[in-house]
């Protein structure tokens, strides 16, 4: 059994890591480090009561690397990259869900992200973990980083696309995320009654996750990029304008995702829905080209914790270590 | 007492209409239309229970006209059309609520709506009911056409830049709806389990919205109208991209409303939510100009079923009929 | 004009009764005080832009005296009563929305709020603000307190059965509130992921309501109080379980209510639902009789901040200074 | 392999199934019967796009007793018992998700469910599929009845009290369920706009469940039973209020489930939650003991297409084919 342990046990992602490590047939959930020490996982989490008496350990390299074959960072922008030269120093290989080491440039992750790099020697060896493009060097990698749940939604059906017949204008992308996106923190703008009955749209042109987007379309097409949050707990639904100079068939395209384990091609006038994706690892696509406007507008639809998160985590574990790349993630959406 | 019918009581728009005619201190609700006659109001809609003793009729034009000043219409597209011209014919007031009189071009309505239009002469005397733009003429009309609940979320935003330095491209709207703009009509797929935790798109280029749209920013701009329904009842977030081939101002550009009673401008960076619009007859406005792509974000809330039909509905009423305009009218969101 | 005040005008209790004197017609918003001082009201809750453009002030007796007719109080438990005494002493009538002065026993008070009660010396003069029972006393009072959400929708229906073959048993009350009920007030309990999709009981047996409900049914009867939390904003649905030692026929108990403008006695076998209530000042009605047990099953809704809170206040205003008792509340429920 | 045979593959309870099954790593889905076939399981329901390619078929028991190991049957009340005689004739052992197996007495049947039992000798063979009762039977049993949604969340925490010193006085249940109880059939009442923000009681007294419940108490109770439909998908959340003649150690009487796999006992003083079940097979038990009033209030959550249908269901297969008893069902409640 491959040994796993999880830095940033409580927040969502971390959540649900743990609870797809528990079911995961090839895995034992080895170790889970939190800011507390000495607390029982199945008394700050019920949700996994009868499945894990870990108790929770701050955080120490050595002993991870001791005690894990594969470290998973959950933690928010900033912290990983004071953690992962020691755990690499220790000698075990490390995956991080969050954004310190998905951007190539230091500079640019500092104008988004506000923060100096302090590991910036790490970017060019970590392996960015979209499995479709970079399953080979993922395989080898000491370092992996997850990508951000919107750019999934927004890559896989935007890269197939560089290169063939798309103007030069900025990429419109309007997506939605739930509520979860935006973590556990606590936040007026987050309670219930401020988001029940609610949407909204922020960071307008800002948002952290437009450069991340931009670099994985080999710097050939701008993004704007305008998130919005609503209310329901999981899942980024990605609407994307792309403006034409010339015919472009998506089918085609699109033909490499066939022997993608979780990518679905939905195909012409079949349009994504969250209920299909969450709780699953899933990206569904699907598009309608608008003859009258020379614009092409596809749908994309990820469950931002599983499929943008935590099941791409996993995909990219299953892939370092040999396992069968699907093994713990083969579940459908949960629908209803 | 301004005696009012509704022709169409039980739809979400009716009741939405029923409730504010009830509250409306200058109104009495004198008629109520169903295709079923003889059914008491509080039986059917317990919510007015204690609040209304009125009994269903089936349609009948002359007695409408006889027991009130104006009648609203709020039905499905094609269906108030068949009404209308006995309506006008036996003297009474018409505002009618769906689309069948909004568009002037009875071949766009046609392509739309797949359906003949049966009362073209009457498409050049409507109004379209938006009173920011056609107060004036609301005033002595016969016949007003309610905007679209969409149509309302973008024109307003948009009107004002017309003729403004926007670039001849389509303006993208990506812009999501509670599920009570589908209505009352029974579909699997706007049952509870299909729709919570669930956002789709639908329709995209060719919602029936669109030509509205484009005749009221006076055939100069196209529209790539992205629709999406979400997890909520109520509400309209349009989220609108424009490119800017020079500099504007939209706080400029939109000082004409600062003596609107139902549009809130709320300046370049504060942007809309539903919340603050639930339950009121608001349009409320926000912007971001991104710098690094040219593009203007525009972003407008309206709850869909008040300020986006029976608020504007009702304003139209007090306009017509030499009431104060707001009356009946003046409340705030619902937030919580 | 009535000219009134809120003190505590951003809880969600002081929102909810600013949108409601906002559309009062008969009263003006003459006063909100918070913690802070000096903030416009329109930008703390842009739900109220272009109604109101009063400024927050900090608490002053004297001056909200002389600016106020009537004072209202949004406060949590044990903030009222530092501030009633001066408002008395200032001259101006209260109408106290939190709990300090419902109980008539302070030793009560300070069992199930645990602090002690520094006024009980108004816990006399204080007029319990349940309408169909205490109109008459409310009119010439100087200090109101507006009963408690959950209260409201226990009382109206058992107080009618009290002295009426119940058994001694304790009356099991199962009731849900949407989150609301909780206040404005930061915990991750409330938070939009930890409730949404999710439901949960809470201060089973020790709800702070409980004594409240058992002095208004004239201490005959202990109340087993199970309150519970939902995944929804507004409403309290209460399930009432009484057993009966002989015959009790509900439609003539009720009778009472025929004439009472907020209580809708919908009848046997008739259940209410929480979606004919929302944003109206109603307590709904209905029940069923269980011939096999015994038992009487009663449901009971209201919305928590309206009928249960900030309706009831308005009503209790109307009837102190003279007001028809429904102004500015005959809104049927918004459903959908 | 085994190989496993749905019986109405698109409604909800058949869709959690089928998401179960071909999650498990030992069975495989081997026939999906609906009312017509010939259609892809991925088409209608394209959460499981890319994780089965199976067709589905019509109703033929010679056919899928040859293709299949296990047949689970997820029909509504009344269905199942025109297949069963079939299935078990032709020797394929049967689990039934509805209730037409679940009680023993056909009269009790035809009063609750209002239609004659056709198949009434298969009821004293079919054994009551709730695992920490029935183990030992299920194991060699041709057809398994599993338990009803609402019947374990009550079963469960209120068996092990029976003959301790309980009062004979009607135990009262106040339930509330998500919506997806109400299985897919298309009703008003279910549509997410008459849903949302909404809570009804329905079927005070008379609900079709309370016979089962009766029967597991060992016919030594009355059920006074409430139950609640709320505005989200899943999950079950019981309110148990038993009345004692004599002192009562709940978790010495819970000590029994220390050993279950699927039933967590969080013990005195704290409450289950929905949010820690959804998604998962556990059945969570709490309670609290009010001295006050002699009662002891008991809490119980479970997932109601999951712990309560399919979850159980798997876990009577793994049962009855030798399989680990937790095989494909170990994993924790999704939160958030």
């Amino acid at each position: 059994m491959l040994r796993a342990g999880v830095v940033g046990a409580f927040g969502y992602a971390g959540r649900e890591l743990i609870r797809l490590l528990v079911m995961h047939p090839g895995t034992e959930l080895a170790a889970a480090v939190e800011l507390e020490g000495g607390q029982r996982l199945d008394r700050m989490l019920p949700a996994f009561g009868k499945l894990s008496n870990l108790t929770t350990a701050v955080f120490d390299a050595k002993s991870l690397a001791g005690r894990c074959d594969a470290v998973f960072l959950a933690l928010h922008g900033g912290k990983a990259m004071a953690y992962v030269p020691a755990l690499l120093d220790a000698g075990v290989r490390v995956i991080d869900m969050g954004p310190d080491f998905r951007l190539k440039d230091p500079q640019t992750f500092e104008r988004y992200y506000g923060m100096q790099h302090t590991a910036p020697e790490l970017l060019s060896q970590a392996v960015y973990g979209l499995a479709p493009y970079y399953r080979d060097t993922i395989r080898g990698a000491q370092l992996v980083a997850v990508p951000g749940c919107y750019p999934i939604s927004m890559i896989l059906p935007l890269r197939p696309l560089v290169g063939h017949e798309l103007t030069e204008l900025p990429i419109v992308v309007d997506a939605i995320s739930g509520v979860s996106g935006a973590g556990r923190a606590l936040h007026e703008a987050f309670q219930f009654c401020e988001m029940n009955e609610n949407v909204r749209a922020y960071k307008l042109g800002i948002h952290q996750h437009t450069p991340e987007v931009e670099q994985e379309l080999l710097g050939e097409h701008l993004i704007q990029f305008s998130p919005h949050v609503g209310p329901y707990t999981r899942g980024i639904l990605s609407t994307i304008t792309v403006h034409l100079k010339g015919p472009v068939d998506p089918a085609e395209r699109y033909a490499r995702y066939a022997a993608e384990p979780f990518v679905r091609v939905l195909g012409a006038g079949a349009l994504p829905e969250l209920k299909h994706v969450r709780g699953s690892t899933f990206c569904d696509i699907g598009w309608v080209m608008d003859e009258r406007t020379n614009n092409l507008l596809i749908v994309s639809a990820v469950d931002n914790l599983m499929g943008g998160t935590a099941g791409m985590a996993v995909q990219c574990m299953n892939i370092m270590f040999g396992l069968e790349e699907t093994m713990g993630l083969a579940c459908g959406g949960m629908a209803p």
